[in-house]
């Protein structure tokens, strides 16, 4: 394509159209449907993002800036004609001032690289979406993970952002400082835009102390109710979970079954508590545990050793992957409600009767201590259940006060719920989506039509 | 004037001519200049509201929302013909759901209120300026206060908001629920812009477990760099600390003579620890003496019964009024410079000898732990100094990668900082207020010009 010559042109050894690139370009984890773009270019600098989106204002072509590619909600698949631009060689870890607990880092860092990274400063960056997303993509969906409850999630652990608009202009956003009421708070609107409103250039990450103790459990109940309940009865006493993690009895088969382990096949929550003293840790854990054999703790299991707990939260980040495996060949569809938190064991209930009246197979799992969990629905390619139990969860999330993402995004998927979570409040991030990107340039047809 | 003639007919009993009214709304608690509203309308439902604006867009003229006018940075104070709309009457507590740790206020509700009206569930609203403020003030300019490096901001702890905007239209800003990567996050975009986007007519605001156990202390040293160096060691052990405020030697003599205290007359740390178990507290708290004993604490008090802890933050929420009270009939300008914690020793210093050297009299006093403190300028009506000694001071915080201001606000007061401090974002800030308030109605002349 001659238009695509004068891309290559401008960005030498950095725009592919080999087929591969094309393909890996044109797919997230899990959305079923695939488009590739008409081209890939990997970015090494800003000046080679304000070269793309230069030429794609002339050319009229949407850009769509991709990560690692781990989202699941459609957000870096074309809508129809666009170039994919790919900031993975955009990775560098550009300072860590551990006196300020602070990093600044370029957004194709992988959370892992970061930690990596971070070795020996005693410091770490708590938020674990569970793949190894890109800091950058993280930050354009808002994303959280086991350890938010405690910790928070992107919004609270970005100070600051660099961005650059559709219009080439660099924006410096927000400042490498604990708070500050100098404006309106354009970091936080451009967290969790999803690429729609500037393509993000430099992170100014918030680390934390990694902490002296920690106390690493799981623990197993006869039924689903019972350890909602036991997860909403930590919650209520206030207690500082740092993880709080559900897995139903389908989950702990499926990782027992993916990676070789024998967990009790029960339904559990996996618990994590972190304290800078030996007696804070047990005075807590030993509350928290007396809580969850008041709501039918059956058993529990403590890892003893770092490798047990590495051990036990590969098995929760691998929870999706192991289900998927047990399925092989169908089609998987993840919710990803949230509530407040006493309503989630009603929702948890709601969403286990709903996957039983629909005759489907799935799963639930999730962030319980937030009040998020996920229901992995796996059908048959095609079937259009999955998306009408999605669309009842959510229904009912919402009239519990709810919303329809909590961690993963809009997308493409969730679009249609918008209008009911945000009423007229949705035309006005459509205005502010058009003051920012008036050609919709950036990465169009996600979160609005 | 018939045009208020109009306004009073539509809204009897609400609005007022009277000369005290003007007046108490034509000024705030520390800015220098006055201007009286041309009426005040004492809002008592969103309606009245909807109403005032509705009035205001057809006359053209401005409308300021106003709480408790505790602000010090002029953001009540018109800049020319324009409404007062006060919203003290809409002071309900409309729900609280302990079960959620989530209460739904009205904006004129003050915060004293709100945890007088808490009493009994075991949980508090954190966040506190040291003014009884209006909690929708208080999320107008993203206040903060003493709690605030362990509990956060308005921004960490208003869940969602209810707003008008300058058409009429009311926007449910945000859900009551711990996370959300739904769209755009309009709710922090509205938070911190102090009037100038939207009137808050509700919030869904965080609630907090009331610490099973605290320990407050005092911790003096000889000078004051000791004290800023105390400060940073602890923040930088990663300690789980509740307060940490530094009050200067002037501080603590104002205090002493104006609240009859027999504080040592020593730059001191104002400190407290909360935890849910004993063993914690008394780990922790200990760890954190130790450090602030080999940074050079010369001596330690301890507040030990609920009367001497509430002695203690009364003190110090008093600094300002003390300082006020000890040099009557001058003019005082606080500065709110935030910076990295590692900077703070070093802001502080220069602070300290600005002020030596231009023959000022003045204070340093506030909340190193978030590296964010005041300097409190005393001078004669008039005086240009304190002016200059500010942007003296701002200068050399940009320099060091911070804030004009932490928590105040803007307001008239520092806007001719901002261009420095976001650069090209700025202009984005102006267009977005262009978005919403087009005809330039909601508190116009506050943040820009």
């Amino acid at each position: 394509m001659v238009m695509l010559d004068s891309l290559k042109n401008l960005l030498p050894q950095k725009v592919s159209t080999a087929p591969t690139d094309l393909e890996t370009h044109g797919k997230d984890e899990s959305y079923p449907v695939r488009h590739p773009p008409l081209a890939v270019v990997f970015a090494e600098s800003l000046t080679d993002i304000q070269t793309t989106l230069a030429w794609a204002r002339e050319h009229h072509l949407p850009v769509i800036p991709f990560g690692a590619g781990t989202s699941i909600e459609g957000h870096v698949i074309p809508q129809g004609r666009a170039i994919s631009l790919d900031v993975s060689r955009m990775n560098r870890v550009l300072e860590v001032r551990p006196q300020d607990f602070m990093a600044v880092v370029e957004p194709g860092l992988t959370r892992k690289a970061l930690n990596e990274a971070l070795k020996g400063t005693g410091l770490f960056f708590p938020v674990d979406p569970g793949a190894d997303a890109s800091l950058g993509g993280m930050a354009a969906t808002n994303a959280s993970g086991t350890t938010t409850v405690r910790y928070g999630g992107m919004r609270h652990n970005v100070l600051a952002l660099q961005v650059v608009l559709a219009n080439g202009q660099v924006l410096e956003l927000g400042r490498g400082v604990r708070k500050t009421s100098a404006g309106y708070n354009l970091k936080d609107l451009f967290i969790g835009s999803e690429g729609t409103l500037g393509i993000i250039t430099r992170l100014f990450l918030k680390l934390h102390p990694i902490p002296e103790h920690i106390h690493t459990l799981r623990v197993f109940f006869d039924d689903l109710s019972d350890t909602a309940q036991a997860a909403y009865a930590v919650m209520a006493s206030g207690m500082p979970v740092a993880r709080l993690e559900l897995v139903d009895e389908v989950g702990i088969r499926a990782i027992n079954h993916y990676l070789g382990r024998s967990y009790p096949e029960k339904p559990a929550l996996f618990v994590e508590f972190h304290s800078s003293t030996k007696e804070a840790l047990e005075a807590e854990s030993s509350m928290a545990l007396g809580l969850m054999q008041e709501t039918g703790a059956i058993s529990i299991d403590t890892a003893r050793t770092q490798e047990e707990r590495t051990a036990q939260w590969e098995a929760r980040h691998q929870a999706y992957w192991a289900l998927v495996n047990l399925f092989p060949g169908k089609e998987y569809l993840s919710t990803d409600t949230a509530v407040p938190i006493s309503r989630m064991p009603d929702l948890v209930e709601y969403s286990s009767r709903l996957l039983r009246e629909m005759g489907l197979t799935g799963n639930i799992l999730g962030h319980v201590g937030d009040g998020n969990f996920h229901t992995l629905v796996v059908c048959e390619p095609g079937d259009p259940r999955a998306e009408v139990f999605s669309e009842r969860l959510v229904e009912h999330t919402l009239a519990l006060g709810g919303t329809c993402t909590g961690e993963h995004g809009v997308g493409l998927r969730k679009k249609k719920y918008l209008s009911k979570e945000h009423g007229p409040a949705l035309d006005w991030m459509r205005q502010i989506k058009q003051l920012f990107d008036p050609q919709n340039l950036l990465n169009p047809g996600k979160i609005f039509d």
